[in-house]
């Protein structure tokens, strides 16, 4: 028995998608799933994601792995992936704009395919609050902006946002400066942040444009970080780096994967991120 | 137009494999190449292995891209792989011990697919002297064998062969234990060793069964090195830790991607390699 598989990515995050509709069981273990993600062994994917049939509230399901075999909630770039490749399966044609309801292990997402390929999704609100981030950098109920930190052997002036995770931007005159294999580990496990932390390093381009290195929380350095792009519009608004037009705060926001375009709403205070995903083979497992 | 390719790997060093053998023209550019084997924006390999039509001399040709573009005149993993890929393009059966005669760019090589799947390629002879590794440890003419070397804050006895390239073997009570990535660099840059050096940490596990880690030279922690693990042979032979049976000397290295069968035969000098090479997935590119 073979299962064919595609392989799509978002700013070099990549994943198979399998087209699992027609069965309640997903078409591969975690086991397996883990496997085909071994970048020497397997395939080689940052993790697996499961297109399921809806149920009536939703268009369609999403189920994932991540690459070590455990259940991923959700994730930015991958949900993009995935509705560009029910876009392709449904036989949709380049331009047409389309919005699918999927019910992921995070709730109701809904991803919207825009004319020119990319995908829009509604990333929540972000939460302020020092008890939100969390961080003992200011009272539990005072938010965090430009407050100054010391990691390695200078201040910091850092801006606290909850994205769901914890993100610490702080902005620099020059990213490709930053040593971020060296600062990324000591801001993650700084003790004032009690879950540690995401950290950005942004620098302004522009009126409407950020660049940004990003050091994940349990990961690393990455080439993309939906959540993380999305924390630093948030900051740059909150510190006036950067000014909204009308009700609504917009950037390009430069990773070292490629570009995500971030609309923070003032008044639904949503933010809503749009970046590609594209396939990039169709491959058949054994 | 699509392109049909199938994914080999031996021992964790995996490629793409395709057949070129209705035209003369690379069905990929070396560009393409670089860019397939991107692991998180294309499909993700070491290398890209293509099969063209034998000359009369050969039965094939093989021509290979490094990931990087570069072209690579042979690879001991990648041949493996490329038999397998001619057995099944030929219909063979399992089972069928095969020979293939194949032109590459370092000359006629002959891996023999065996009855149990794995391919034996013929490495060559070693050569031992000083001048030919080469190594100031020892006057040009000479052999070093066990000669003790200061490398951190301690002296290795090391054993010193060439594959056509360097390799500096040292003998350790446990493999586990050496701290790869701090030593490997201090033993690559030695100024013993002129032209860097491959440096294998070996630990004896039995009278025909050797543990090996490597640092490859411009590469680091590597899964597996061919003639790595054909210089230990040598090695562990010259230093009295293994013992040849009639005029074959042989053993199982193991490697952190998996195990290679190494024989030494004595009278001709030339090292058997035997490995595994496994087809892994299908794929097609766009």
């Amino acid at each position: 028995m073979s299962l064919s598989f595609q392989k799509y990515q978002g700013l070099g995050n990549d994943f198979l998608l399998i087209d699992n509709r027609h069965q309640e069981e997903l078409l591969l273990t975690p086991e397996q799933a883990q496997h085909w993600c071994d970048r020497h062994f397997g395939v080689g994917a940052d993790g697996v994601i499961f297109l399921l049939a809806g149920t009536g509230e939703s268009d369609y399901r999403m189920r994932m792995y991540n690459a070590d075999g455990s259940v991923a909630e959700m994730c930015g770039n991958g949900i993009r992936c995935l509705a560009k490749f029910i876009f392709a399966l449904e036989g949709r044609s380049a331009g047409e704009i389309v919005r699918y309801r999927i019910d992921t292990l995070a709730g109701l997402i809904v991803p919207e395919v825009q004319a020119d390929g990319q995908v829009t999704v509604d990333m929540g609100k972000p939460q302020l609050l020092a008890q939100q981030i969390p961080t003992t950098l200011a009272a539990a109920d005072q938010k965090v902006i430009d407050v100054p930190l010391m990691v390695g052997d200078r201040p910091w002036l850092v801006t606290c946002v909850s994205m769901g995770n914890p993100h610490c931007v702080t902005f620099v005159e020059n990213v490709a400066a930053v040593d971020l294999a060296t600062l990324g580990p000591q801001f993650e496990h700084h003790p004032v942040f009690p879950q540690r932390t995401n950290t950005e390093f942004v620098q302004v381009l522009g009126s409407d444009r950020l660049r940004m290195r990003v050091w994940e929380r349990g990961a690393g350095m990455t080439l993309a970080c939906g959540t993380g792009a999305c924390a630093t519009l948030v900051a740059a608004v909150l510190t006036n780096r950067l000014s909204p037009v009308g009700n609504q705060a917009q950037a390009t926001v430069e990773l070292p994967g490629g570009d995500l375009h971030i609309r923070w709403d003032l008044p639904s205070q949503h933010l809503y991120m749009t970046g590609p995903a594209l396939a990039v083979f169709s491959g058949t497992l054994p």
